[in-house]
């Protein structure tokens, strides 16, 4: 089975699990954030690791590639909230107050990260030990510390410490899932945090010049909302050309730090993957015009706007 | 140490572990939401009955209390939220989203939820397998199938199944509560769990009864909100008379329902506390005052507004 339909199979159990039996629209709108999903890097990252440390276990790893997928999606329905982006799209569909309302909204978003313990906490394990390490992992990352719920809430504070909240918004996601796909395999977690954490940041830095660059058809999602909304930014930081450097110097390092495992090539390319699909080719184009306009500023009046 | 101390030792243990080390302004919205607290009945109920069951392992119930408690203060805060009962007052105090905006309101409920989670998986233990059970159950107290999740999401819905509603509103966590204790002290745990949502519908019955009747000062939260928000209540479905039969039945038999154990008096004094915390004899009387004026309805003016 590859690992896409793995995923997809791993996400169908779990949501049967809770999310399908809840009230009538709630369950409606609990499907319409968890199905159909993006890339689902984050499960993908999990799984790709356990298979790469000789996972013996591999609904632990399913479990745990779910509890991820339903953080971000519930962060996703949160974020996109009128008190927050008041996003109209997402996946190029209604965003999900948009279609549910607001009340049903926020409660998939709390019914969402409730359900990522629940059914990680409910899978049958003969490693009773892994399972509370994977969800202290998952919940880290997630919490209002260090996990993504901070990340957010550096947005509301006067002044924002940069590294934590480029650590903590997108970062932290991605160190869990390497960790965990390392735990559910039995395998030493340090490693695999690091090279987590190096690939999550360069993925920020992507999502910084998406929202720079980017076109809403591409991304499927207003763009621009961290300049509208004066959020700290890899862009604001380092400039375009500069962050675009800082991209590829991260996207390296996060490639080279993977450890020695089977069939590392696999892993190379789901990291290029995940680096080029934020980042794709048409997107460096892209700054590569507007630099030229910023050098001539009478024809920049169409990328000013 | 009695239970109302080791409680709040507790609760400031499981919030400075992650919630203190929040974006500074989230911090302060996150003790808000759980320092001062209401009556902790449910940390209270959980820790009475692991103490019962001969704990062996305390530090394990403290974790399962202080999730309990923090699922509840989310609620709270979520609940609060303009999308819901638009809240001025909770405990006394400006709600959540009034003192510090909607987006902290939210960011605290998903943070609470998390940090529910992430304090009980990281506790050290000798038993990562009653680890496993405590977090599924609470969690599944929590969730959308059938926790207070779904409890809030039924009012949403255009027809309400009455029984799983409440069953979910109120009864889910009072029944965790107790189940939890059991669990944290390693015995069985289905006789527990009977008692625990025997009182959850009795306080839902009182809570009902409380919005009908009750006066904002006691209870330090706006009321009448279940009546002007068109609610499924037990006063709706009974009567003001029948509901408090039925509260009265339902309290009695959950007193009666406390398996034997050690000090059994001391669980029976804490649910007639819990009931007649939300039913004082004050409230008793304001039930006759409504029903002698439904009776003579020229009296009927100022209780009709």
């Amino acid at each position: 089975m590859d690992l896409g339909t793995r995923i997809e199979a791993a996400m169908e159990r779990a949501f049967e699990l809770t999310c399908t039996h809840a009230p009538p629209r709630l369950a409606e709108a609990l499907r319409h954030a968890v199905f159909p999903g993006g890339a689902r890097i984050r499960p993908r990252l999990c799984l790709a690791v356990s298979v790469a440390c000789g996972e013996d276990e591999p609904r632990l790893g399913d479990a745990a590639a779910a509890a991820l997928e339903f953080i971000h999606c519930a962060s996703l329905v949160h974020d996109d909230l009128p008190c927050f982006d008041d996003a109209v799209l997402r996946r190029g569909r209604p965003s999900l107050h948009r279609e549910f309302g607001e009340d049903l909204a926020l409660l998939a978003g709390d019914g969402l990260i409730v359900t990522a313990f629940e059914q990680l906490a409910r899978q049958p394990t003969a490693h009773a030990a892994r399972l509370a390490e994977l969800l202290a992992i998952i919940a880290r990352a997630s919490g209002p510390a260090e996990g993504i719920v901070a990340g957010q809430a550096w947005e509301s504070e006067d002044r924002v410490d940069l590294e934590r909240y480029h650590r903590s918004k997108s970062a932290a996601l991605f160190r869990a899932a390497t960790s965990c796909g390392a735990i559910a395999a039995g395998s030493p977690v340090a490693p695999w945090a690091a090279c987590g954490e190096l690939l999550g940041e360069a993925y920020q830095v992507a999502d910084d010049l998406a929202d720079r660059i980017g076109d809403c058809a591409t991304l499927g999602k207003p763009i621009c909302r961290d300049r509208t909304l004066g959020r700290p930014s890899a862009v604001s930081e380092h400039g375009l050309l500069g962050a675009l450097a800082h991209l590829d110097r991260l996207s390296l390092q996060a490639r080279d730090s993977i450890p020695p495992c089977a069939d590392r090539r696999s892993l190379v390319e789901l990291f290029e993957f995940v680096v080029a699909r934020l980042c794709p080719p048409a997107m460096r184009h892209a700054v590569e015009r507007v630099l030229a306009c910023e050098r001539e500023p009478d024809s920049d009046s169409a990328l000013s706007a």
